[in-house]
């Protein structure tokens, strides 16, 4: 699927040129991770069938998993109402962390409170 | 629960104070939308035990339901490993949406490209 004119002038861009994109695994139903895409990195997903992102502290295109080898495989790409979020449905084939936990979202508030760090 | 300095301080709010909350149903593991949120409005949701979102458009705290009484309770909050993306758990007494689809995310991209419309 190419991306067209159209289309890429309806989704929301912030004012980077970047949208956010929920990262939930087809399988578990668990949110794994948040991440930034531009156009670039979408029209790249859509062509790998891998999710690619854009990576805000690098900024630099970011096939995830390119080190890792922890792949997403992208099942189903969602648009919400009003075109300034994504919903990337995957199939993983490793943890979506950098700390190795499948999802980056393990750790409750309380947790957090508790030893408020960032990982 | 109170959120403290040294856990207020340990969350990565961007440029405007605010950190990107993901909804998503604890009952049919959906994700609903995504809203931001902004320190009060997070101790707001303690409080409450119901989702308080910032308004970024009206710059004011959102109660989410407040007008069409389709609130969430708040079943847990998670936080991201690098503390930039909250994840809340919620019991939605009605759709999230605008147009009344229990979730934002009801149109894949095709459908989209195919009408791509803001709603």
């Amino acid at each position: 699927m190419k991306l067209d004119a159209d289309t890429l002038a309806a989704i929301k861009w912030n004012e980077q040129g970047l949208i956010p994109a929920i990262v939930q695994d087809a399988r578990t139903m668990d949110v794994l991770m948040l991440a930034f895409m531009n156009a670039a990195s979408l029209q790249r997903t859509l062509d790998l069938g891998e999710a690619v992102f854009w990576s805000r502290r690098r900024q630099e295109l970011w096939r995830k998993g390119a080190t890792s080898n922890n792949i997403q495989r992208v099942i189903e790409i969602r648009v919400d109402c009003d075109a300034d979020t994504l919903l990337l449905l995957v199939e993983p084939t490793g943890p979506a962390c950098h700390t190795l936990k499948p999802t980056c979202f393990f750790r409750d508030l309380k947790a957090f409170a508790a030893k408020p760090e960032r990982l």
